[in-house]
Parts: structure tokens; sequence; C-alpha cells
């Protein structure tokens, strides 16, 4: 292992290690490699888990709920009452703060901007009526998050991540100020993709805001709110309604949550949580929209997973599929990186992604040459604003999917990448 | 039976009749009936027709669809193959022209309406951005569109239906000169609420529209499109997609469809059908909005219901349980009030309504007669925009959901509620 960094390198010893990687590089590529680090999608042993939920509904099941609905028919527009128990447990709310929906809470989120664009919140003036509105987005962050504001035409303002969340001061400086600001996207528990934690402190302040606009609402996204690596060490974060609720700011959030990582990606249980006011005026509007979302669905989760109990138990199972993934891919970039100086990166305690910082003006480089040989990673940029990475420095690995052998194929891919890239910006200094 | 019409009896006979009238009504209210008539719901028995889906999967399906898709994780925006060719042979389009959704029609309706308000059709201003927008609307028609373009704020003309389909002349007219008109909900085959179906010279009309906006959109929600309750007579319409076409507008028509009333009222799979150039403007939003939707329950109707001809297969068992529901209706009907001049309805050949004509100004009063003594009917004027039914005439009826006795009951109560409230308008006059 080379530990000299490759900032201390003569031009000499940089060629001589270029030589030698583009070696290595070309025969990688001779192998014609077709594999995805891109999207946090679980693996198909991570979905076989929740095969067992297919048995709990058949065609002799008696499809009745709790409160004698028929979950086969029409009706009860905001989801079974088992099922609001079961999602608002996960969260830590009261099911009355709860509307089920379909199988997707990015359909939540978006569906929230485009009725506050259509209709505004709460009675306010509709967004589309406005001459200006700004969003404010933690970055490195969620290109989904992003690309619906871009969708709308809002205007997103970068806010730099910290370890315990976003800066807050900035935040509070915007928020505050700016009646423009509508909103804010957030990531609580294992952000995406630095997998970091909001602190206490932070999700406090988040509840304190004073914002300048009445229709400013915080977007958080507790898409990974049980979706913890290690079974020692799970961090918890206050509950954000009633905090904001605590603070004088009852209505001020939004919170969407899924089973999209619980049971099955494609057709989980998604649910939005907000204060009463906040769901009486988004009723008003789903009732228009649908007559309900699909109670099978609903009735068939709630029998599988039972409680927040049974999720938790359940979640460990995917703990233990996604762990060792995780640690072979921050032992391959440890291994191979470790010391040379050309990168740096987060081990997360959950969530779906390792977040990489590669030296500035290499990311796009480095996602290049990977495709080149085969490996697909989240396209640069993709964790900003408008797809562009000020410094082109972050990276977003998503170890989830493939099998072991071909994820520690493209760490290793990826690392040789590193390597290569880092080499032609010395080179070219 | 009293073939004396109430036009032609005496003050006396008309005082005569009421009394015995409501020597009737107050025995039925003493029964303290809980009744429901109102909404186009399947019964428990239809339901129980698609119970053996619920046996395609299991614990231990292979999960793969045709093309070796996962159907549990993320992906696949817009439905699976087959599932797709599955929908298509419903309308007689081509599986190209459709993208298949979650749940509900309705949400695909007030999306596509929303998207138009938002970011406008195909590249037109967005609606929000423009003075005034309206829609036609043939009338009596479906509520819960009307919901849609009165949420809007678009602003809604009444169209008079007719037994082939909206009044042309009047389309025509509004669509062809009038750029602030912009769509026109559409239930072609069995309307909603009088089970017309637009006969094939209406439906070429359409299709040669020459709209002065080019962001027109026929709003055809095929939501009847196999509903048939006769065997033997089962009436087709020519299919709008290939019309619009070969008329030179190809892409004039937003067409709905799902299996809402085929399998699982809450848990169906919902299409829409368009060009190829309005499908590519929609997938760029879909993207944003969504990652996919429930393929697991679009792989599940499929192996049920597997094509067309199941499709068929199935529904003539819905039909066998409809028929004699609407029959028992129907003779209700002209047992208690034929010849009485008191009002007309219509014997439909699908769909799930009957439609009847009391006397002007008398169906708001029959509707509040009948949820006094218990039995629910959709409220009156719910199917003319803004709830305003001018005439004050039109009454839906739904047999569908209440078992037979129940509806004979209901059906019963009906009629004595229309001779009450019409022998009142008599002495009235």
């Amino acid at each position: 292992m080379n530990l000299k960094t490759y900032q201390n390198m003569t031009r000499d010893e940089l060629l001589k290690e270029k030589e030698a990687l583009e070696e290595q590089y070309k025969k990688v590529k001779e192998k014609k490699l077709n594999l995805n680090m891109s999207r946090g999608k679980p693996s198909s042993e991570q979905l076989d888990l929740s095969m067992p939920m297919m048995d709990f509904l058949n065609g002799k099941s008696d499809m009745l709920d709790s409160e004698g609905n028929d979950c086969r028919n029409y009706g009860i527009l905001d989801g079974l009452k088992e099922c609001k128990d079961l999602m608002a447990s996960l969260v830590h709310t009261s099911p009355e703060n709860v509307i089920i929906y379909g199988n997707a809470s990015l359909s939540i989120m978006y569906d929230t901007v485009a009725r506050s664009v259509t209709h505004g919140v709460n009675g306010s003036t509709p967004w589309c009526k406005l001459d200006k509105v700004k969003f404010l987005c933690p970055a490195p962050g969620y290109d989904r998050h992003f690309a619906i504001t871009e969708y709308f035409g809002i205007e997103m303002i970068t806010i730099p991540m910290r370890e315990d969340g976003p800066d807050m001061d900035l935040v509070e400086q915007y928020v505050n100020n700016d009646p423009a600001v509508k909103g804010i996207w957030c990531v609580p528990k294992y952000s995406n993709p630095q997998g970091y934690v909001y602190s206490d402190k932070v999700v406090k302040r988040f509840a304190a805001l004073k914002p300048a606009a009445e229709d400013f609402r915080i977007f958080w996204d507790n898409a990974y709110c049980v979706h913890h690596l290690y079974a020692e060490d799970q961090p918890e974060i206050p509950e954000i309604l009633s905090e904001c609720e605590k603070a004088g700011n009852p209505d001020m959030v939004y919170e969407f949550f899924s089973t999209s990582k619980i049971t099955f990606s494609g057709a989980g249980i998604a649910a939005l949580a907000s204060s009463k006011r906040n769901l009486d005026f988004i009723k008003k509007q789903l009732t228009v929209q649908t007559i309900s979302y699909d109670k099978i669905n609903q009735f068939r989760h709630v029998k599988f997973l039972k409680d927040a109990e049974g999720v938790h138990a359940h979640m460990k199972k995917h703990a233990a599929i996604l762990r060792p993934k995780f640690q072979a891919v921050l032992e391959i970039l440890e291994q191979e990186l470790g010391g040379l100086g050309i990168g740096s990166w987060i081990s997360p305690k959950g969530g779906y992604f390792i977040s990489f910082e590669a030296l500035d003006g290499c990311a796009k480089a480095i996602v290049a040459k990977a495709k080149e040989a085969g490996v697909i990673l989240t396209g640069a940029g993709a964790t900003y604003p408008y797809g562009r990475d000020p410094k082109d420095s972050n990276i977003r690995i998503a170890p989830s999917y493939p099998p072991m052998d071909e994820l520690v194929e493209a760490a290793k891919l990826f690392t040789l990448c590193v390597k290569l890239v880092s080499v032609d910006k010395f080179l070219a200094e």
C-alpha cells in the first residue's frame, strides 16, 4: 500500500503511478462489467424478507378491517385505522396526525408542493400567483427532492450540511427574514447521501423558527426513520410535530415516510404526518383527487408487520443483509484510498448511502471513468440543486442493490477511478 | 294501480292521494331504514368474484415479469408490459399508447388537469397564467369530474346530453370558436348517470373538432368500456384515439379507464391512453412525481384477468349480479310510477346508474324526503356543474351496492317520495 500522499509525489512518481493505474484500469475494462451502484434500491435478498406478507391475504381471507370496512371497496380516504396506528408508531406521533396514501412518499411530496402551487397553504396565496418562491436545499441532498422544486420553478438555495444537520444559522437567516422562502427539504435521520443524523439542538432550532412567510413549511422526509445498520447504535431524533407544537409552530411541518425500504420498494405504503389543521386542508383537496388509496395493501401490511415492534424486528433482518455490504465498501475505500489524501467518506449508522468527497473538480471525471468501465454511479452533481455541485466533489455510493461479489468489484473499480482522476489532477497542476 | 295522471286529478283527489301516501310514508319511517343508493359501488357479492385473484401471488411466487423485472422493486415508471397489453386491449388501442398508474383513474384525471394548470399542455401556457379557462360539461354528468374542474377554478359550461351523446352543435360552437375552452368531460359509453352510448356520428364529430385552443383536450372517461348488462346487446363505440388521428387531431384526447369495477374498487389498476406526443410530455412530469406505481398489483391483475377475453368472461359474472338489481328497480319504477306522468327514466344497457327525471323543481325535495325515511340517494344537483341542476329534476339512482331485499325496499320508498313530492307540487299550483 502506498502511504505517500499524491500531493507529496514528484511528477515522475505521479507519472509512474498513473502508468500502473492505467494498466489496472485496462484490465478491468476487459472484464466488460455491467454493475450499478447508482440508486438506493434494496436487493432481491432484502425483498425476499417480505415475501411472507404475500401469504397474509388470500382468496379466502376476510377483507373487513377492525372497523368493519370492506378493504376491497371504495372509501376510507385517509387510510385504515390500524394502518394509521402502525405508521404513526414508526415516527412516534399520534394516528390522528396521519394520512395513509399510495405506494410512494415521493408522490405525497410532489402533491404537497403541487397543491401549494395551485391552492396555497391553508388559505395563503397560491404560489403560482407569487413572483418568487424559494426553497432551502441542504446539500449534498436527495436529487428527487430537488427535481420536484425545480419542476415547479421554485428557486433553490443551497444550505451546507454539517455533521449535526443543515447550517442552522443560515437556515434561520433565510426563513426568518425572507417571506419568499416557503420550504426546506430535510432528511433528518441518515441524511441522503451522508447518513448524518440531525442533533437534538438542530431539530429544536427547526421547531423554533420564526418564518417570515405564514405558508413556510418544513418538508421533513423521514425516509430512514427505522433504517439502522447497527443494533447497538440506533440514534433517535426528537419527534418533530410535537417539537413544533411546543415551540408555538403547530402547523409548520409536513412529515413524509413509507415502507418502501421496509417491505417492497415498488409496492409499499406511504404516509404523511402533520397537524390537524394542515390535514383538514389537505383532505379537502384529496377528496377531489381520489376516492381512496389501496386499502388491501394497507391491510396486508398491517397483518404482516403488526406494530412498531414487528417493524423493528423486520428491520434487523434488513440490517443483517445491508451491514456487510456497507462494511465491504468502507473497507475497500480505506484499503485503497486510506492515507492518499485524495478523498474522504463517512461511515453511516443507517440509511442507504455512503457519501464520498473527492478532490475538488474530480467527481464528474470519476463517475465518467467508472461508467466507461461498466460501473454506473449516481450522476455527479445529482446531490446538489440543479445538478450542479459547485466543487464537483461529491459522489453518492449506493451499496444496497448489487450482490456482494459485484459490489466488491464495483467498489474496487471506483477507488481505481478515484486514483486515476486524482493523479491526473495533480499532473495538471 | 292508479292510471289517472296526477295532472288530471281534481284538488280533492290529490288531497286524498296525499293522505294515503303520507300514511304509507309514516309506516315506512317506522321501519327506521338505513339504506344507501347513492354511489356506484359494487356489492360484496361482486367483489367476491375477484377473490381468486388473491391466490395468484403468494409467498412463494416468482415476482419477475415477462421482461425479467422484479415487480417488488422500484422502476418501470409507466407499467409492466403485460399490464399495458391487457389494459390497451380493453379500449382497443395499442400498448404504446398506455401508461399504467395506481388504483384510481380519478387521480389520473386530477393529475392531468393539475399538470395543465401548472405546466400547460405539451408546452402551451400553463392554465394558471391565463385569465380564463373553461371546460364543457355534458350534463347530467359525473359529479367527481365537475369537482376537479371546480377545484381548479375552471369555468364550467353545461352542455345538454342527448340519447346519442352531448349536443354536438353546441360543443362545436364552443370548442371551435372559444380559445378559453380547454376541455370537455365525456363518459362515452354508459354515460354517468343516464347510461347513454355516444353514437358513431357523435364520436366522429368529436374527432373532427377544430379547436380554437391548441391545448384543448377531450377528457374521455371510458369508465364503463366493458361494463355491459346484457350479453346479447353490447354496444361498441369507435376507438377515439385512432378516430382523432384519422381526423388530423392525433393529440386531442386523454382516455381514462380502470379495473375499479372489474376487480376491486379500492384496489384496482387505472390507466391512461393517449398519443405518444402527449405521453412523452406526461412522462416528464411523472418521473418527478413518482418512481413507479404498484407493479405487484399490476402483476396480480394480469395473472388473474389474463387478456380481454378473460375480462369479458369476468364481466359476465358481474352482469349476472347487477342485471336483476337494475331490473328490480326498473320494475318498481314502472309499477309505481308508470302512467302517472310524474317522472321518467332510462333503462340502460350497461354502466352503474339509472337516471330519473322528476317533475321540475322536485328533485331536491324527493332526495330530502327519502333521506328523512332512511334512504340515501345521490344529492340532487350533483349531476350538474356546481351542484346546480337548473330544473331541479335529475336524480341518480345507484342500484349496485345494496342487497336485493334492501334495494327493493329503497326503490319502493323512492317512488313513494316521488309521488308525495309531486302531489305537493300539483297542490301548490
